[in-house]
């Protein structure tokens, strides 16, 4: 977890989330042809769209992986929540 | 997990919800020009897009926080599947 | 868990997903017009879409549920690790 909530913090302090979610999992994958399972981090990170190639890059810099997992959507909400995200985050 | 077990009950009671998942999370976010941090139980509501704004009127009067984070997004499943959440939730 | 992570390793050896990420979540549903409460296991599948049909036959063969809730969303993502899921779900 240090290492998730390590890179949590850098994107909430440098306003490129406004709230990141995390918790435990177990990862299964392939790895150099063979199958792997690790415990680790998933992390869900609340933003605006324009924030996320400077979040690849942080994420890529700090994370311990040679290949962080980094994935994205977009989502609809209530407004007041949609709204405080984009404050927050750009 | 009281809140949120209260409201899945109630989405799922009232046929706003056919069904709801919650997990414990670690949430980490901007509140007054600080950083807090706090363990949060996050929802999946699965549901027709038509109870989305009833949905949205009850987590917002059952929940505890002054800004509930709700996002939504569509999916695509399996037929039977998505069937059932259909004659479940509308 | 011994079922889900039959599920994910069947996937991932088969090259029908790079990655499968276990986590135990609480699920409250409707069954039978009664409102019924699980500890169960949510899976998030990294796949291409070409795998998903197949994927869909090999979680309801292996599920030991009659109705598994089986979601699906595009994504997008970092290119290096899409390229990775790519390779290794195709």
């Amino acid at each position: 977890m240090k290492n998730a909530s390590e890179i949590a913090r850098e994107l909430v302090s440098r306003r490129l989330a406004a709230c990141v979610n995390m918790f435990p999992i177990s990862s299964i994958y392939r790895w150099n042809e063979q199958i792997a399972e690790q415990n680790v981090i998933a992390m869900f990170v609340k933003t605006d769209s324009s924030c996320l190639n400077e979040i690849i890059e942080v994420v890529k810099s700090l994370h311990t992986y040679d290949l962080p997992a980094i994935e994205f959507w977009e989502i609809e909400g209530e407004q007041e929540y949609l709204d405080w995200v984009h404050v927050n985050s750009s």
